[in-house]
């Protein structure tokens, strides 16, 4: 998307490839919404230190950075041996993979670039593999996220106020968004709407990437605190709550995603407001069964007993707002049931959510 | 309440009135949660600065305040003419009105403190007459709580889970406070239950506040951020909703308070949880017909854009959290309707919302 700094503004992705100097490029993420910088990671080490620390992040934007953290590794070979180059690519997928030990995306990234690999009968042909697919990869993601918004943005009529929750926009994929993409795709066809972003506490992604992403893109936004968004929906100031999603249940169609979704979603039932998923194929889940089987990750305390933000122009810095002698219960995300979902928004297509099941034959689900 | 410091314990108001030195002794809540601090005004100028600077804040602790500092005000007067004491006291009046222009509270305590005066021929026996009515209106405050409290502890049983939002607690009174009473009786009686206070974005309140109060009575409690109730109530881990109100209407029964209150109120709705509010008589509101004639105030966009935190053991300080670029929308409080609400806790029993009206002779309303 476009980004402005200073006078000047330039197309960027959140990660991209330099063939040149074998170098992931990556958008500092760590350092918005105060500070906007790329950073070079000169090998596969550099790149998964990157991911581990939280350079990058979201689903599809750390998937695309394995895949081509995997092929910089991979083109730094020296040699042409194809069984100690395997063993190479083998030591750089295990590297990249421990980065996020919990995250499936870098895993099944990495496993399509080498999946393509094996087409090469040689080093060289392999290296150029690699790469291809790693950009094939990359732009997949974009050609979803894409596609995404050209079906969502059916949902945008002149006029109206959207109300989004946490980042499913650009930052945490390779361009565009999830539930960014039809926002963008409708501030493109001149469609006037206004989005409010729950700030998102305790990590504050809305407060911070959201509303940096929309501003960046001139899309007229005021950030609220989560507990505002009452209020609004009273005054019937929401006509549509748009989110992205973690993790959706094919079988049931139910969402997790950031805490706080579930709560948005009762309001928007309780008010008559349609409430929309936007979501790649890659983070719907085909095997459980039901939401009750996914474990609701329990996150730092610290996160909710105090805040990070900069004072003046200085760096970020962690404040402690609560009282020092209390503890928190900080748990990462909830499950929102299927009947307080009106539809999923998907690279195929608009889909109820008990209707995904049907449907899986064209969101990539199981025969 | 008991307030710990170190290895000493001592009882202690949030005001109180030394009447040697002519002294009103306020903790300093603008350092709580991270410090504790009893501050003496010497004067009611500086009482009235104390007021305005939020030294003190709730509505029956800023009454009292104002009552005391009339008193104090009143006591410094040197002479025996009474007219010039009446123009004397006539301008503390002022001085303390003006502190906090847009509260009820403190001009109705020291229109109360003057009624007594007025008793009084001398000005010696009216400075006596104005010390005696502030403590008697302090009093009055600390013994409506206990009475919320001693209703309120019907609805506590042993292993409840109870969510609160915000401050009502001694820190907005004089002591005891409003939505905490019940809980502090139901320690007191040995009951065990568990509170989780939302944090009450964006002044924190319930992290700071609230999470110092129950941690200095040893009350079992753990800070949540406001989008984690959701998936309390739907774990089925809250059994009652607890909360203060700043105005309630006695025609109407429903309840402005804090931002956020509303959104809980539904979410207890939608679960079957019962949805309590305490309040002292001087909250209800007899002349509104509807909570859509109470003016919603909109805050300053600082609150929401950042926090105040302490770093390490420096001073508090404001750290910037958000987009520079963007805006915010930041209303103060909302309005729950009445049919969200399971009863109304007074000093004069638990109340239907919809029966103030027909209870208003024992809640002080209109004939």
């Amino acid at each position: 998307m476009k980004v402005t700094v200073g006078k000047h503004s330039r197309e960027y992705r959140t990660v991209a490839f330099e063939s040149l100097t074998n170098q992931v490029k990556l958008i500092e993420q760590r350092l918005l919404p105060h500070r906007f910088k790329v950073v070079a990671t000169r090998d596969f080490r550099a790149t998964a230190r990157a991911i581990r620390d939280m350079v990058v992040r979201g689903a599809g934007a750390i998937g695309a950075t394995a895949a081509y953290g995997l092929a910089q590794g991979a083109r730094a070979f020296r040699g042409g041996d194809l069984h100690e180059f395997e063993r190479h690519v083998d030591a750089v997928f295990h590297t990249l993979k421990a980065a996020r030990p919990t995250a499936v995306d870098p895993v099944n990234a990495m496993l399509q670039v080498r999946h393509r690999m094996a087409e090469g009968q040689t080093v060289s042909e392999r290296k150029t593999l690699a790469l291809e697919a790693a950009e094939a990869f990359a732009n997949e993601d974009v050609q979803h996220c894409r596609n995404i918004g050209d079906h969502g943005v059916k949902l945008i009529q002149s006029g109206m106020n959207v109300l989004t929750h946490c980042n499913a926009g650009w930052l945490a994929f390779v361009d565009i968004g999830s539930a960014t993409a039809p926002l963008y795709v409708a501030q493109a066809q001149g469609v006037s709407f206004h989005v409010y972003c729950d700030e998102t506490r305790p990590r504050s992604q809305g407060a911070t990437l959201t509303a940096w992403e929309l501003a960046q893109q001139g899309v007229s936004h005021q950030i609220i605190a989560d507990n505002a968004a009452g209020l609004l929906f009273a005054r019937g100031k929401i006509d549509l709550v748009l989110v992205g999603s973690d993790r959706t249940l094919g079988r049931s169609g139910e969402v997790a995603n950031k805490i706080g979704t579930y709560t948005k979603a009762v309001l928007a039932k309780q008010h008559g407001v349609p409430f929309y998923v936007a979501i790649p194929f890659s983070t719907i889940d085909w095997e459980l069964n039901s939401g009750q089987q996914i474990p609701i990750e329990e996150r730092d305390e610290d996160e909710v007993l105090g805040a990070w933000g900069v004072i003046g122009r200085r760096k970020r810095e962690y404040v402690r707002i609560a009282n020092p002698t209390s503890t928190a219960f900080n748990p990462g995300f909830d499950v929102t049931p299927a009947e307080l979902i009106t539809g999923i928004v998907t690279p195929a297509g608009i889909f109820k959510p008990t209707e995904l099941w049907s449907n899986r034959h064209v969101l990539r689900g199981p025969k």
